[in-house]
């Protein structure tokens, strides 16, 4: 099959083995995939990852021991634990010290024609649901991880900071919950598409410090830490909604005299995330820039890496951008 | 009366007016004071206070618009907010933005013959308690905050990092609710002391990462910070209990991957500091090195600046270190 690999001489489009499942496993034919920025930084060199790169999917189940599930349309929970130490048995599998994560370590991901993953990875979809959209499930479930960390309630003023497509995401998922969620950013493209999804937009400057309840740090950089710090309330949260590569500075005093709560959000459930876009309450659209087929997979990586793209997609048969 | 004041020019002991009581304010005849790590880092700039020092005490009132209180012996609160925000109005006066501090900020402090606080500020304290015990009020109780901040259960395993007095006072606190607290320390006298106070010590190499269900970074530098994301389990959350002064070089990835908690915790409740003193829950006449008179309160600040010092007491009315 073809399949997007990191190798140590770069991203190449190779001829690879189609995956065999084991066990429990299922083969999933892929049919559609989203470039997540933590690609992006795999590309860099973070994780030192080696192999299919690739998490965010939706695809149709090919082979697996359970009749029932052959034929299936499915997006998958991308942490693979080993099932039997403490964190697994706590259903923290997600947290498993010895787990492999699609396309980011141990494992090869979703930007090839099949991948594998245990059957209890899976979630079937509407077919209401397009694949364009379910590309996104993964992303919406970090999003809806946050929910699980911090208690947010109606009237809670919250700021997204980060214009990025996660950014953009987290402040939807919030906003439904509380109305007059802020996205800040720069770019002002970027911030045109939140406004299209329905959110608010600022720029920092404009916002008065102390006066958020919950902040969310989704621009990745020390210099948005900062930012989340003067904004957030006495004993509020800000959430590091981002993948980090390399060293964050903090000013610790004021996180000490303010009492505040900085809480790492990674992957999240993906039953709310499913239902999130089959309602309606997060809007995607807007955030498609392109869509590549397979064949153009180091192409799509290279447009996905230019800094004014939101989500960029592969779609695994296509052989034209739409 | 005397008083140690921060002074553009240096620390001194200066001849200065006692300060009048004003409104709900009362003024109180300081016997001892405790000095505080914040207070040598004030000394080197932090907060850029001007005015006397100290916020640890235990006193009599003096003069008070309430007639019953007159004569109480009592131990203070530092921050003292302005009452009518928001935050004051929650309960959070600890927080409020326009707040004084007890010689940390627009107020002067402790290490003086006399000083006013609200009455409210104020709460009494045994006869029982010798007035060098009831100096660590004001830490132990924010030691105390911790308890109102994260949630600890029974059998969880704890590990404080930084074998200075806030770490041992810490490690006390939370030895009480969890057995075999790990004090983690690299000075030796400084473990005996802790080992004498009745807690289990370790060094850091010797401990498995990933195995604290929480951990208390009390070192105040980056490199124990690094040793906290090491130590805690995945979703656990670290406790920054200590002054920062400049910044702090956290490895965020591995914050995200694993989701930790990082929490400031700053002044706490008075009332279960006060209750683990009489009760024998903490144990604190080990941490005493000196007791200094007012008269050589430059002396004491030296004194407690050596690394090796952990607490360094001032008696405002003795005459020669006992």
């Amino acid at each position: 099959m073809k399949a997007l690999c990191v190798t140590d001489g770069g991203l190449t489009l190779s001829e690879v083995p189609a995956p065999k499942p084991r066990g429990n496993e299922a083969l999933v034919r892929v049919s559609m995939a989203g470039v997540c920025t933590t690609d992006l930084e795999i590309v860099r060199g973070y994780m030192h990852f080696r192999g299919i790169l690739g998490h965010e999917f939706v695809g149709r189940v090919d082979q697996t021991n359970d009749p029932r599930m052959i034929g299936r349309r499915v997006v998958g929970e991308i942490n693979v634990g080993c099932g039997t130490c403490r964190l697994c048995k706590r259903k923290l599998e997600r947290h498993c010290n010895t787990r492999a994560v699609l396309g980011i370590s141990e494992k090869d991901g979703c930007f090839a024609e099949y991948l594998t993953l245990p059957l209890r990875n899976l979630h079937r979809v509407p077919d209401v649901l397009e694949d364009k959209l379910l590309c996104f499930v993964e992303p919406i479930a970090a999003c809806y991880e946050m929910l699980e960390q911090v208690t947010v309630m109606q009237g809670d003023r919250v700021a997204v900071l980060g214009d990025g497509k996660l950014g953009i995401l987290a402040a939807q998922v919030l906003n439904h919950l509380c109305a007059d969620t802020v996205l800040v950013g720069i770019n002002e493209r970027k911030l045109a598409v939140a406004r299209s999804c329905g959110l608010l937009t600022a720029r920092s400057s404009e916002l008065e410090p102390k006066s958020f309840d919950l902040v969310v740090e989704a621009t990745g950089a020390s210099a948005g830490m900062c930012v989340a710090v003067k904004l957030v309330r006495p004993r509020g949260p800000i959430i590091l909604k981002s993948t980090y590569h390399g060293d964050l500075v903090l000013n610790a005093a004021q996180l000490v005299i303010d009492e505040i709560k900085v809480v790492g959000s990674r992957c999240g459930p993906f039953e709310p995330a499913i239902a999130a876009l089959a309602g309606g309450a997060v809007n995607v659209l807007p955030l498609i820039d392109a869509v590549f087929p397979l064949d153009e997979g180091v192409a799509a990586i290279k447009d996905a890496q230019r800094p004014e793209r939101l989500k960029v997609l592969i779609a695994m048969n296509a052989k034209a951008t739409p």
